[in-house]
């Protein structure tokens, strides 16, 4: 006989494993052009996958959750390894294009989480759990631009933190009235999240100009 | 009859209620030039007011400041916020200096009470307090400079920290001798701290040169 | 009669002043042409020293060393004030190559150190005692550069983690085997990495460019 929760726990992992994967391997597409060395890549690579995750931990005082199943930092140390020696298979359009859309699923996955997670502590209900599901969806990607000197996402009109930060917010409503469904409620607004991040690949959304800074000098 | 202590308390929250608001709407008109999107203020004005403190409990080992009490993450969201809507009105220079001495009242409060916190967890006396004070007031705009890749005010001659350092180190030799004034010592210290800033912007002093590195081949 | 274990925590302890010297005076030497002043510099300088450990030592849960003992932060920080006032000493040609292979001995001290005391701890075993020993080594100098807005070493070709990273592998790999001899492992590897640091000092190795990405463009 099945077990549901089990099912879903090994269908999670696996999922998470992929993304992993991808946020890896993406980390070192995004670095490649300046110059850094196996070693370089291989920790650029880590601190994408599970940096944002990390401070999430030390947020909430609890163990980084790559320590008791070293998994995680093992699939992303290969991962990167693989991207520095495969490289031009994994910039090849078609090829780059799933990176894309596995690195979303990542987000999604990572960042609801996350704030699922920070739900379970009990810890700062309703805020903590958005900040903390965004921390770990972006968190990494931001270390990795901020020590390699490139623009983060923060500091750019993408649309890759809002869908992220808009699932935790779904999710947090929806506990608070159906707190019982909480698998459902993490699958639905985990694939939510994923649609509105593949939305914004596939037809190139930004964020759109009036929600956007401008110079006053122009 | 009224209750000293009780009053001291209200007096201070609301103090630090403001110089939140004040760090996350100067920390909004620093970065808005780089066309950084509503989302990305919120995240950076959301740093600059409580990412000092956070790194401050996460080294005293503590749950961060504003997990139990989520006004000052609500407060710095909504100041963001308004920041981006009514950027013209806080660049008038008026408001703006208003808005500079608020943060400077903001970075004494913040430092003396980050080095009275550490103090009274007997955390690392007498440098710890004076260090994690100086954390509390600075960290978080050093952070969002980091992110938005702007030059911090580590690296000018801004007389921004130094005044901070020195409210604090005073803080903790006077407890050495009176440690039954705290709260006298707290509050004089703090103005003390905020009549150095303030002296800094008024005058616009800065480090003299003679304390400076200067660069050889000049 | 001489205690043996006595003699060498006496020797690590002087050897670990030694290094956080080194790494703090190394540190003004590389940001000294952007105009830091007097406190900027003590900053980074007691950063870079302590830096890296304090992160390996949130990871772990613990509180950060230099807590218990400010003999550390107190020696960046005159460190620091020494390199600021004597900086034309230190950039002496031969007295700036002691400071290096100083440095490189710092290196390799604060790694096996960082990577024995997670092993200790039984803190996920093998992968993460080689990762916290890296960052001990290398997480101070990278906070500092990405502060002062330096390209850092994970972005040069630079043979500076590398050998704490075969170093902190052989320490695991040979604990693994010998767990009673953890003294003299200690040592080795402590010998062994700084003699990969030293040889790559000496004789200029870098990373060989077929391990480093290369701009499609060119």
């Amino acid at each position: 006989m099945l077990n549901p929760q089990a099912s879903i726990d090994v269908i999670m992992f696996w999922l998470a494993l992929i993304a992993t994967m991808a946020f890896a391997i993406t980390a070192v597409l995004a670095i490649a052009d300046r110059g850094v060395d196996i070693f370089g890549v291989m920790v650029l690579g880590v601190i994408t996958a599970v940096g944002g995750g990390t401070v999430r931990d030390l947020l909430l005082g609890v163990q980084p959750f790559w320590v008791e199943d070293l998994v995680f930092v093992g699939v992303a140390m290969l991962s990167s390894l693989l991207a520095f020696v495969a490289r031009s298979f994994f910039t090849q359009p078609q090829v780059f294009t799933l990176m894309l859309y596995l690195d979303g699923l990542g987000a999604a996955l990572f960042g609801i989480q996350g704030a699922m997670k920070t739900y379970e502590m009990a810890f700062g209900w309703p805020l903590a759990p958005v900040i903390l599901g965004v921390i770990t969806a972006i968190g990494g990607g931001i270390m990795r631009d901020v020590i390699a000197g490139r623009k983060n996402l923060l500091m750019t009109t993408e649309l890759y933190a809002i869908p992220v930060a808009l699932g935790c917010l779904l999710l947090m409503a929806s506990l608070h009235f159906y707190p019982r469904h909480a698998i459902e409620l993490l699958i639905s607004c985990t694939a939510l999240t994923f649609l509105m991040r593949a939305a914004a690949i596939h037809w190139g959304l930004k964020v759109p100009a009036f929600l956007v800074t401008h110079s006053k000098s122009h």
